[in-house]
């Protein structure tokens, strides 16, 4: 029987330490978590074995066992991405939109932690470190909760994550573990508003819809990602094959990898075949509508699309293909499609580009680039926690910044309001 | 019988238009409808002299009809207001956090308007156009709730507000009004996930919480403030009297008021009968603990504070004082009662009035100033919709650049992910 409330009430707690520890402290706990990956793999990989050992009982399929397993390799990789986190700027106590009032108050904002993190997720193990280090790092705590695949090696991890920290001097409650995978427990998870301000879901859109529904703390959404790319009828076509080869085919399987080609009719008839030529080498399968279907049935690869085809996010190599009468058709098709992610045209208009990204109004809006960019690494934010699509707070790739939130502070010399 | 549904689809096509409207556009239609509040005021005045007659025989008191009432002076008044957002910038297209990749792909943040809001409110007229102006500004719809006593007056300024959209060229259905007072309309809005992107209550803690436990759209919640100011040993004593003055009497009925002093011990007896003797001469009551009491009690107004007089939003002319031994025991009452809204400190050590400033996590945290600044006016943002509380997306003061949201853009030349 887990006590969620005082789960919650320990976590809030140690997050008031945590809050205004310096830099240097919560660099030391994140030193010791790499450390201890290392030190204590013989304990961790132990309690995967049990977990991997499971998985393999009940039956699961060997991609899902791959995704549970870990390796002295994996550690190593895991320890890494903590040192990573290690090198990051702390964006606590960052001061922005700084000004002095007319009546010379002195007004500034100032990042602060956002509190507790309510973190709900599925399978990888990696999740757990991962979350935990970027937390810490923006002087949050986390209550974390994973799937049942995971346990015993969740739980490990999060004892070498409990262990770092107190290695630093810093609460080992900052960061726990639900150490029960009863469906109850995320319930209560998603209704802990006196202790979790923000819920991170990482999985399928099932579990995001369960938790937007359940929650009543802020749930930041996102993950599922619908991608288009528009060839506009003054695209370079022998690049823009190079483009959608990259979206579709460099990693199938995640988020921001290419859902739907949209093709302006004028290019079309030259367009399509090439891309299906040089995609299927890769062992891409086509959806292909009516419009493009005339012209690349028949083509190795290539399907008629079925009802549904294009509000499906493939995380496979399927490519849906359509052809449209120009920008505002594309734009449409977007905006009835897409689930906001990422999405691009490629042009040599101008006008057209500045259109495009007035118009669509998702996470990301490329101009002329793969949609594969959309990732924290690749921007430049040193990590990620999620991709939100949901509007409030961040969209895109959430790191450090975006699990801060500020207060304003306000500096005066005696002043009074008139 | 309302349809929530066909609002919300009706809301979202119209954002579409009004997303991408350009500035002149929508300064049109403020424009227009502050005109219209004073073309149209024998209709508005009719409608609202209905909902006083009917809120006289329900037998409302004198300050509240005060508050629902409408005059030829008042609207013109809310017709200044709109012709203020006018003048003030419009955020949408506004870019920042630019910059270039090592592989030269270009990236920046554009703000993009945050979509449909939700905005359920109580009693006050003022608000359907305040809030519909500061909406439209920021290229956002809005679905409006008021209150029953207000119901007729806020169905004829909402016609005025959808006039002025049209005089504009802009679709009426950007802001509409749910004209019915029934529970379950607002119930039905906190859960239209499908077409509102944000809901911002405005009212007591009552509607604050229905509408974190029931919506499934996230809730910018606020408006509570219990607010503290603390009196260091080294403040400057005689003008800390003027600072709590002004907190506790400039406007006791507003939420950045002043609701608890807190006096170090080293000064308690040489302040507290300064501060009673001034305060008591505007007619404010005090509410002393046991320290306090100790020193004041027998002077006029003082009574000894009772259980929860430190966690009531006093909204009038009532002081909690309390003396504790130092900066710490201060801080921990105030992380105990505080509603994260308006806290300060009163000093002249920068030391104290760091430590306050990083360990003191509220909405806006002050040194040396009274709590009443905390207002989107005083800060410079021209307006407000509301002041959060909450943490998420943004605290404090909410004007224009708060109702947005923002769409990373990444401008290639042919990019792929390597």
């Amino acid at each position: 029987m887990i006590d969620l409330e005082q789960i919650g009430r320990q976590a809030r707690r140690a997050v008031q330490v945590l809050a205004t520890a310096p830099t240097s402290q919560k660099n030391a706990a994140l030193t010791a978590i790499a450390d201890a990956l290392i030190t204590r793999q013989v304990d961790i990989l132990a309690a995967n074995a049990q977990d991997v050992a499971e998985a393999r009982a009940g039956g699961l399929t060997d991609a899902l066992i791959d995704r549970l397993t870990l390796t002295p390799a994996r550690l190593e990789g895991i320890a890494a991405d903590v040192r990573k986190v290690v090198e990051l700027p702390d964006p606590v106590g960052m001061r922005f939109d700084e000004r002095t009032l007319p009546n010379g108050l002195h007004l500034y904002k100032q990042r602060t932690p956002m509190g507790v993190l309510g973190v709900i997720y599925e399978s990888r193990p990696n999740v757990t470190v991962d979350v935990a280090a970027l937390a810490l790092k923006s002087g949050n705590g986390a209550i974390l909760r994973g799937g049942k695949e995971t346990l015993r090696s969740n739980i490990a991890l999060c004892g070498v994550v409990q262990h770092g920290l107190a290695q630093a001097g810093l609460p080992a409650e900052c960061v726990q573990y639900i150490e029960d995978t009863s469906r109850e427990y995320v319930l209560g998870l998603l209704r802990l508003s006196a202790y979790v301000d923000m819920i991170i879901p990482r999985g399928g859109a099932g579990l995001h819809d369960f938790c937007r529904e359940n929650a009543t703390i802020p749930v930041i959404t996102g993950g599922l990602g619908i991608c288009h790319l528009f060839v506009d009828d003054t695209a370079d076509l022998d690049r823009s094959v190079d483009v959608i080869h990259n979206a579709k085919t460099q990693r199938p399987s995640v988020c921001n990898a290419l859902d739907t080609a949209l093709v302006h009719r004028t290019v079309a008839r030259e367009f399509l075949p090439r891309l299906v030529e040089r995609l299927d080498r890769d062992g891409v399968v086509f959806k292909a509508e009516p419009g493009a279907y005339e012209i690349v049935g028949g083509m190795p690869g290539v399907e008629a699309a079925q009802d549904g085809d294009f509000d499906t996010e493939w995380m496979a190599l399927i490519l849906g293909l359509k052809v449209v009468d120009g920008l505002d058709q594309a734009i449409e098709h977007i905006r009835q499609h897409s689930t906001g992610h990422s999405d691009g045209i490629l042009t040599r208009t101008q006008a057209h580009a500045d259109a495009f990204v007035q118009r669509v109004d998702s996470a990301a809006v490329y101009v002329n680039a793969s949609t594969r960019f959309t990732d924290g690494a690749q921007f430049g934010l040193g990590a990620e926690v999620a991709i939100s699509t949901q509007r409030l707070h961040a969209r895109g790739p959430m790191a450090l910044e975006e699990l801060t939130t500020y207060k304003w502070v306000g500096i005066g010399d005696m002043h009074v309001r008139a």
